[in-house]
């Protein structure tokens, strides 16, 4: 649903067996969520859970009592998912990779709640910043600045650049010729 | 050097005890690095160590022979600092956050060693990419694209937003209020 938001599809290459493994098997996962889900014991009203410590308690999805969740039947409504990085100049920071929410669950604060619960937890884990990055068409841009967030690309002029698998092979392999050859 | 250069000096605001606590003495360190270095053995030629197991020799640093290293007398030329992050896209990924070469040892390969060492590492790492921030006014951007990076903000509009300590505190105290009235 978010990659079809994004405009991009084809964008997943992973399945749910790696996302398993990497953030669920290992002793020091690769990443961490928060989920909105129904609540079974509050008449399927939508909950933000906090490792059971607490809950935010947002009220029906969609306008409806009955709890349905997303199209699929499951109880998800939406997720944040993040990881830990390293700034030179401020130290540990916390990195925002998706923040979603569901179609038929929008405008109920589910978002404005993973939001919050993110920046808490980079709180409560010593962070000085929590970036993400934002599509320059997403109306969610101002969801972001009215949270305070700055457009550092904006306001500072970084500009995001990447290499792929294939340019990263070219020039991981140019350096150690001998290792081509012996493969 | 690196923040006069990204004209940010007051930029950096930890300093190196911390950086050696969250980089060098955990279990797992928040970030790793790749130096470079005046290599003793070589009458002071400028080299990038792998872990002991190989080394890019690239000749005297600044044209000379005596391998002076930086004005402060330190061998080390250059460093990159780099960390794992997380695409649900692609799953694991690399990220470059620093890439420096003192001016002194500039235009002798360096950079280019370091980088493409980076990416060596992505690929043993099994990431699928290698993703890095550049100042839009950098030249370096250029040095960038002839190794085969793109520039996603341009090419596909993702802006970059961060949201500073205080930003954070407020939202994650505004979420609950009883933390805020009990400490």
């Amino acid at each position: 649903e978010l990659a079809v938001f994004e405009k991009m599809p084809d964008g997943p290459k992973i399945d749910e067996s790696v996302l398993e493994r990497d953030g669920f098997t290992s002793e020091h996962p690769y990443f961490h969520c928060f989920v909105a889900e129904t609540s079974p014991e509050d008449g399927g009203d939508a909950i933000v859970p906090d490792n059971g410590e607490e809950t935010s308690d947002l009220g029906a999805c969609g306008g409806s009592t009955s709890g349905a969740g997303d199209s699929n039947g499951s109880p998800l409504l939406g997720f944040a998912l993040y990881y830990y990085i390293y700034s030179t100049w401020k130290g540990k920071s916390l990195y925002l990779e998706d923040l979603y929410v569901t179609p038929s669950c929008r405008g109920q604060g589910l978002g404005s709640a993973l939001f919050n619960r993110v920046t808490k937890r980079a709180i409560e884990s010593d962070c000085n910043r929590l970036d993400f990055s934002v599509l320059n068409w997403n109306p969610a841009q101002e969801f972001y600045k009215a949270k305070g967030a700055k457009d550092i690309t904006e306001e500072e002029g970084w500009h995001h650049y990447r290499l792929e698998r294939e340019a990263m092979e070219k020039l991981a392999f140019g350096l150690n010729k001998a290792d081509v050859t012996n493969e």
